[in-house]
């Protein structure tokens, strides 16, 4: 399944306002991402407001445009929003980075190479 | 097991050329990792350089350290530390971020609480 990584900013006088309230999300925006296709889905925060996700998705533009079609995630965003330098609908301000490196790919594809050599 | 983000910095002239060299990481390498530990690693980078590494590790420090007393890794670091404006030993001027979010710890400790709801 692709990973993919995003990063955005929070403004850094609200860094502990954002942290305390992912420390519980509410359980019915929980559920819709899930249901659209949200896995292995982490945040991860700096002091000075740099915001780092980690999702896995079969298909990640559709997830995203599954759970912003959600009433819940419009209000969650609204709540959000002034914790952001960029002000409104924060998850429409993420910028992807690309993915240059992932171990387990690299390792499958190395015993791939070492047991066709066994084959020859 | 646990998630860790660390976020560093490659030369935005670099960029091209750590990708590059991250396509195909050295065999010996990728095992040295796989036998210290490191789980899911990938690394994510911007055109500006900005580098975004995720993992998961029972222990990171202990596989930090781990494959920092292999030969390959002192070999590899030494390539790629003129790639980083920092200089010397890249993988020691990492920025660790704090995890403020995971959807599945999350999920279970919801349904944690609706399956104790319910046993009232």
């Amino acid at each position: 399944m692709p990973r993919y990584c995003f990063v955005s900013r929070v403004r850094p006088d609200q860094v502990d306002e954002y942290r305390r309230r992912h420390a519980a999300v509410w359980p019915e925006l929980l559920r819709a991402l899930r249901d659209t296709g949200w896995r292995d889905y982490s945040i991860f925060v700096g002091d000075d407001g740099l915001l780092v996700g980690y999702v896995e998705a079969d298909d990640l533009d559709a997830s995203q445009a599954a759970i912003q079609a959600t009433d819940v995630n419009r209000r969650w965003q609204e709540q959000m929003a002034p914790l952001f330098s960029h002000g409104a609908k924060p998850d429409e301000n993420w910028r992807h980075l690309d993915e240059v490196f992932n171990l387990d790919d690299q390792l499958a594809t190395v015993s791939r190479d070492a047991s066709r050599d066994e084959d020859r």
